[in-house]
């Protein structure tokens, strides 16, 4: 089985100088955007949309320059950005095992401190002076705020479904890391068919990682993942553990997990009489299986390319959401 | 003197296909987002930056096809991108004399279609394909929200000098304008003199503007302005009539200034000792000159264009900064 440790190791060079870079380029020249920046920049992420476009013009053949470090970091940017915009919309406690932002600076801060990292963000792909790059930035952050919105308007939308949850996912986080991997191959210089494998493998990708961070949210604990347990259950938001314990149960017990999901107050024991309710129809192992689909699609697509190096650790990382505890 | 009526009769035909281009160009498949965005968008704005956009590659002798009203509409979606997620920085009553997005959606939702907006402003600048466009867009992005956050920075900053404020104001107005004007010349393919020159005629302009505002928060009549009058005052905000009071104010007259602006409680008697005492070191005319300086500016850098009905409108839209009253 894939370890952590492999991949930290197979991607320390690489981690090195995106951290370089994330630190070279997002300089304000008012210091209180470079503290809020900070804080969320460097708050222990885990770099993975810079890094999925670093690999994937690697893999196209592009040995990797500081042009490319520089060009990768956007992502994260952009990352940090809709979590900025996103901790005013979930209200979360903690982010990443640190304080949410808006607890520390208010709300308004928070916003425009968000806007100066999408700013930066641009403004990278500007300099990078490549229009296809420009084209997938531009389609992809339009999605993305729609996805954040969708996501909104179903907070108490009890009879969403599978497809109505994957298009949600697909603009809030699959599309980003898909985009990624397509600047990869874009910046390899490869705009065709490496660009089109390299951007559904990042969208298999990225609906892997978000079914697999739905399901943390219920298992996870909190202490390794450094977020709250059970805050999509607190939000009342409909995510697929739900979706698919709600299709299979009986009218009684979907008419109490839509109860404790719209309850104005939760609590632990609502939160463990859900889990129970959700492990009685088999939701997890289920939700589990449905990011498996989506890490076997990935993998599918990487059969594509030629056996290298490059390749296995795509694979590797691939396969480690499945593991992933965090 | 120039009036309203004048200019709007001037305008007509082009207000005509720039609010049908804004119709065309911010559409979303949510619903939702489509709602919101319409109330920011059609609730009595200007158009004024996609006007000086269209005015200024008129001006440089380009006529005026679907393509660049198309354009100037971006303009006009960052600006309601600012505003909305100004709504939550100000906790502004009335924009615009309508109720504030944020009342009737809540903070999320309307940060959500801020950033939408801004993503489809980017969008057009990408789907005009010119990178000078592109370069001065996410130029001026950066500057504003970094304006956005000085300001904020700046609200309880009493000892805030001109200087600092026509940073302030810079960044949060002129640099938009200045954008509009400048690309205005690039759509023209004049990338050298005028452009230049386009550039500062925007950036005095929204100077002068920015000033009236500030001017109009302390002067005007809410039913006119259809803004609360006093937001600033009731906000603690820092600007020009309060900085010309206190630069020539007694010791004493200063510290109640200060105190009154600093005030948790704003009360109508409040604001009105406060615009006694601006009144009483002429503050407001003095701020009104400094208007002007800036529209003689504006009007210097137009005398560098041959005479034409489109230098002519756009002095007259400059000179008219200095009488409105909304």
């Amino acid at each position: 089985m894939v370890t952590k440790e492999e991949i930290l190791k197979a991607i320390a060079p690489d981690l090195e100088k995106i951290e370089t870079a994330l630190q070279q380029n997002f300089q304000s020249y008012v210091p209180f955007v470079n503290e809020v920046s900070r804080h969320i920049l460097f708050a222990g992420g885990k770099r993975l949309r810079p890094l999925l476009m670093v690999l994937s013009a690697r893999l196209c053949g592009k040995e990797t320059d500081p042009r490319a470090y520089r060009l990768s970091v956007l992502f994260e940017y952009l990352h940090a950005a809709t979590l900025l915009h996103d901790d005013v919309v979930d209200q979360a406690e903690f982010r990443r095992g640190r304080k949410a932002a808006h607890h520390l600076w208010g709300n308004q801060a928070v916003i425009l401190v968000g806007d100066f990292l999408y700013s930066r963000a641009i403004r990278i792909a500007v300099e990078e002076g490549n229009m296809d790059v420009l084209d997938v930035i531009s389609r992809t952050t339009t999605l993305m705020s729609e996805g954040e919105i969708l996501q909104l308007l179903n907070l108490d939308n009890f009879s969403l479904d599978e497809d109505g949850y994957y298009e949600v996912i697909y603009r809030k986080t699959a599309v980003l890391l898909s985009a990624a991997c397509e600047v990869g191959a874009i910046y390899a210089e490869r705009n065709h068919t490496e660009r089109e494998l390299l951007k559904k493998f990042g969208e298999y990708l990225g609906y892997a990682f978000q079914i697999t961070d739905d399901l943390l949210d219920y298992t996870g604990a909190s202490k390794e993942t450094g977020k709250d347990v059970g805050t999509d259950f607190k939000e009342g938001k409909v995510t697929l553990p739900f979706i698919l314990a709600a299709a299979e149960a009986s009218y009684e017990d979907r008419k109490r997990l839509v109860e404790l999901l719209r309850d104005g107050e939760p609590t632990p024991q609502k939160f463990e009489e859900t889990c129970q309710l959700m492990a009685k129809y088999r939701a997890f192992e289920k939700t589990k299986e449905k990011a498996r689909f989506f890490v076997e699609k990935a993998l599918e697509i990487l059969a594509n390319f030629e056996e290298s190096p490059t390749r296995n650790l795509l694979e590797k990382i691939a396969q480690f959401i499945l593991v992933r505890k965090v």
